[in-house]
């Protein structure tokens, strides 16, 4: 609990809120660029909260007992450069000179090459169901009593995502979760939706399940009993702190002004503005220490882990060799999963049902999905989460997101292409690959058996950044044995002679209808070489060019996906990347809009089957 | 208003009801696959709507004053036929021989191969937002007394999206949007969040601003009059229906139970059920018909068109060529505008200013930004959706969806790239040109200049499917004279000789630094070939393949995007789709995470500047 709060305590709080501002003007006017008024609207709660309940050591970043402060208004972050000069560990000049300039770690929005910064934010909407993973995490895996403060916007309080946030805090009892929400009624074109209108706030904050505050977001004795509150210990809601604030709060010509936001204050006004405020400080603060915390579960050395074995020939699902596989994983005891309730389909179940205690439902919020993997990320977990590959698409800014956060997490999306027949387009990835790709340093994966899918599901708990696993809704046959390697960025060339006229490029069905259209060709005699492409990015360019090089460069590409973006571009890219090429292509993909059907009927519609490889294979011969 | 109801009319919709059950299992039982259960649920819903409120002629589904009806449970979809089949619009025969069949227009999912639907569904939280949509057309635009039905799911009450729908819908007071959500209290694995708690669904429904009705949905007096109260006029909230129903309801094998979603009856239970519910029925049911209506503004001739013109060398973004565009082509009375709260950045306000009555706000909700789109262009509207490029990520699922529903709508993305400077990565569109592209009939176009830009922008508004322009947030010269014409998958050849050894394609920042590296070649003796990719879908294959020619296969593709699926990879897939092709490419793309900078630092951090262009020139040709 913090001391009880002494008149001292809340001077020194009103003065550092002073030189929070002070010090956002100044930097942001030094930069040219940035978001002196958003950041003035907070100072106040933040001066609060880090001289007197953020417990945290500031010179130990990853002591696992400390809180977790999280921008998820990210654009504040001349308020946090000023908190880490406050708090000094980030120099006066360093801030000056730093801020938004080339090659400095105190970007225009806060990333992780600081290391006081969780999550990268920016992309409004995001920092709130971040802190959920994080909170979660502590939880339930960590059982540690650290708090996680995220500062929201106001404007960002539109984005759904805040609110499946607030469901998933609500329905997970997360008490240590604390939302300060700064209400200075104006976006970026102008007021919000809601204006000052904190209690319709309340009420949905109320109505979701959180314990809801309205506080004056200026009055600093309010906003310590408010926050000495939200961060007691028990409880089973989450806090929602909606603080009526005022943009630009402490610099009269600029106060609740419509058209200064995201504008650095011009030089002389910001010399005006360092007067009102009382002048240049460098107070030194720092707030309580966190508590001893044992190692945390994620530090435990590896177990064993035993993959699950398949008989070649033996026909299996490659998402069910995903659930198998997560199971075996599971005696890793920093492996977690979560699910967007599909999970009988992707199945996660396996998992969840051998570790019910580290397995997290996060319902259809696909968005909350990704960031309850980021967020348990932050903890040193491994996040593997699932959905149909289809809806990832409803989180790639929180994918995208999460790359530039340098979480390392693991996405499985199943029922991918037109293979799954019945259920029609909706439910047919054919962009991830694309979207996975283009998600920088990525890692994606597309196995064909189940032999390679537990192998990878292996090899990806230990890739770093965001790596994807597509898997296909049903049961093809085993084509290696039980512990073959499949390193990631490598490739297995499947059928192969001197002879080779011809390359059949596949991954999951559409490697099945290539060793098909190998067989038809050899009775021909036309001998083709078959490569199993389960690694698409990073990809494997010297076997390519290889096989590219003994078939005269002749290949087929067959993938089960929109022809832009996927498999066919990562071979042709790569081959493009390695010199002077001289190839000839055929690229078979979904290029029409696909309906329902049996998958038979949707490979051959679409032109992707063993008969449609063939005869592109007879074409790129005559 | 509905007449007064009567005994009778009570016991048809009852009967009504268990023909629409009977039907939802036979249909699934006859394909192999569907929903049974989830459509039984809903039937009592659907038997009363139809028969006594929704509004519709079917045969005359163009009817400007119909209702609309939109099943955001798009797993529903035997319920949506057995509909179908009731108001004599699909036979018994096509129902039972074509659903989830190959070819046939009753996908798994709706789609509007089908006359009567407006919005393809299927991923959950789309078809609520999709008629905030319809119903801001109807009330702010058409002024028409439609009313818009959205059958929602309980799952998908876990989707942000749907309280991005609902904060809009009371926004905006769309008291002609009514949403029945079918509190089933079963998701597909297992119990719902919320399950039956309805009063936890009424308190967060009425907390965004609706009015909520608590309702036994199996209670068809029950439900006609609060359906009547819900489509009476006036008011000035949208209504939510939280009617709690039981899962497979009428058939007490399967009633309420966890493991029967998404699953159809084997025969002899399919048999059984129809027994339970009193046998196979053909009642013939139409409800209400529509009013008069006038013929709809969209319906408009077109007014002439006067574009911006630029003065060549002049310094213009083409984000601001866009706003000025967009607020030209409000002279067509069918063209609307919408912004994600960043209407003064993407220059979106210039048509804000111009036609405030056709310009719609929807603040920082990417979601609901583009299935507003979605609803406009169901009504036969044109509109443009403004925001960050980046921030398209946040709704891809939603283009990806509103591409399945054959909607022609116009995104334009501002501050793509690394050239956006100091903001950093989270602002950094480098993905968007990949996810775009990846969608199905798709137009992808990246204008380098003003005069393009607006001749682009003029173009989108008369295409079909989904056409994303990128724009640029520095001002850059203009490079054409205006009123140069610029075909959607044309580019333009700005330096050519008969002597070109090389050919430099850039589009948007990268154009320009190509034609900076041209000239510097050109001072070495080097002539190069300079292309402006303003089209990256369709692209230019034939312009491209003789440049390629002409240049000895060597070309330099500079993008501001990561190196995947972007500019790059539409130049290397559609020439190694030309048949046998020698190339020698140098491809420069953003491929490390970038950081804060000036424009010109960070373009040549990532290598994508005029001297980078001007090396790998050389080098091609070392």
């Amino acid at each position: 609990m913090p001391t009880p709060v002494t008149d001292a305590d809340l001077a020194l709080a009103a003065e550092l809120g002073q030189q929070l501002r002070v010090d956002s003007v100044r930097s942001s006017t030094s930069a040219g660029s940035g978001h002196p008024t958003s950041s003035m609207s907070a100072a106040d709660l933040l001066a609060v909260l880090v001289s007197r309940h953020l417990r945290y050591d500031w010179d130990n970043p990853d002591h696992p007992a400390n809180d977790h402060l999280i921008f998820s208004k990210g654009h504040a972050s001349p308020l946090l450069y000023a908190v880490y000069k406050a708090v000094g560990v980030v120099s006066d000049e360093e801030m000056m000179t730093g801020y938004r300039r080339f090659g400095s770690r105190l970007e225009g929005h806060p990333t992780p090459v600081l290391p006081w910064v969780d999550v990268a934010t920016g992309s409004l909407g995001q920092g709130l169901p971040d802190g959920v993973g994080v909170a979660l995490a502590g939880k339930y895996v960590d059982e540690l009593p650290f708090r996680v403060w995220v500062l929201c916007g106001d404007s960002e309080m539109a984005e759904g995502s805040m609110w499946e946030a607030l469901d998933k805090a609500s329905h997970y009892k997360l008490a240590n979760l604390i939302a300060i929400v700064d209400v200075n009624r104006l976006g970026q074109r102008g007021p919000t939706d809601l204006g000052w209108d904190t209690e319709a706030y309340r009420r949905r904050a109320t109505a979701f399940g959180a314990r809801a505050h309205v506080i004056d977001g200026h009055d600093v004795a309010a906003i310590d009993r408010t926050l000495a509150e939200a961060g007691a210990p028990g409880g089973e809601q989450p806090t929602v702190i909606l603080a009526r604030t005022i943009k630009g709060r402490g610099f009269s010509e600029v106060e609740d002004r419509e058209d200064w936001h995201g504008k650095p204050l011009p030089a002389e006004m910001a010399e005006r503005a360092v007067i009102e405020l009382g002048g240049e400080r460098n107070l030194l603060v720092r707030g309580p220490e966190p508590g001893e915390a044992a190692a945390r579960r994620a530090a435990d050395g590896h177990a064993e882990v035993k993959l699950p074995a398949y008989d070649r020939g033996q026909k299996v699902a490659t998402r069910k060799a995903y659930g198998d596989a997560l199971a075996a994983l599971g005696a890793r005891q920093d492996v977690v999963a979560m699910d967007g309730e599909v999970s009988n389909s992707t199945y996660a179940n396996e998992f969840a049902k051998a570790y019910p205690e580290r397995f997290f439902e996060m319902y259809i919020a696909e968005q909350q999905l990704i960031a309850a993997a980021v967020g348990f990320g932050v903890r040193g977990y491994r996040p593997f989460a699932s959905t149909f590959a289809a809806f990832f698409t409803r989180a790639y800014d929180f994918i995208r997101m999460a790359a530039i956060s340098q979480a390392s997490i693991c996405l499985v999306g199943s029922h991918a292409g037109v293979e799954i027949g019945a259920d029609g387009p909706s439910q047919m990835a054919l962009e991830d690959l694309a979207m996975l790709r283009a998600v920088h340093g990525s890692t994606v994966l597309y196995p064909s058996d189940a032999t390679s899918a537990t192998a990878l599901v292996a090899a990806m708990a230990d890739l770093d950044g965001i790596s994807y696993m597509r898997t296909t809704r049903g049961a093809y046959p085993v084509l290696y044995d039980a512990g073959e390697s499949f390193p990631v960025g490598g490739c297995k060339v499947l059928r192969s002679s001197a002879e080779d006229q011809v390359t059949l490029v596949g991954a999951g069905v559409t490697l099945h209808e290539c060793l098909a259209a190998a067989d038809q060709l050899q009775q021909e005699g036309i001998s083709a070489r078959v490569i199993d492409l389960y690694s698409v990015k990073p990809v494997d360019t010297a076997t390519l060019a290889e096989a590219a090089s003994v078939t005269g460069g002749r290949l087929v590409l067959a993938e089960d996906h929109h022809p832009e973006g996927g498999l066919g571009s990562a071979v042709v890219d790569t081959l493009t990347g390695t010199g002077r090429i001289d190839l000839a292509i055929a690229h078979l993909a979904v290029r029409e809009m696909p309906g329902s059907g049996s998958t038979a009927e949707l490979l051959a519609a679409a032109g992707i089957d063993a008969a449609h490889i063939a005869t592109a294979a007879r074409d790129l011969l005559a």
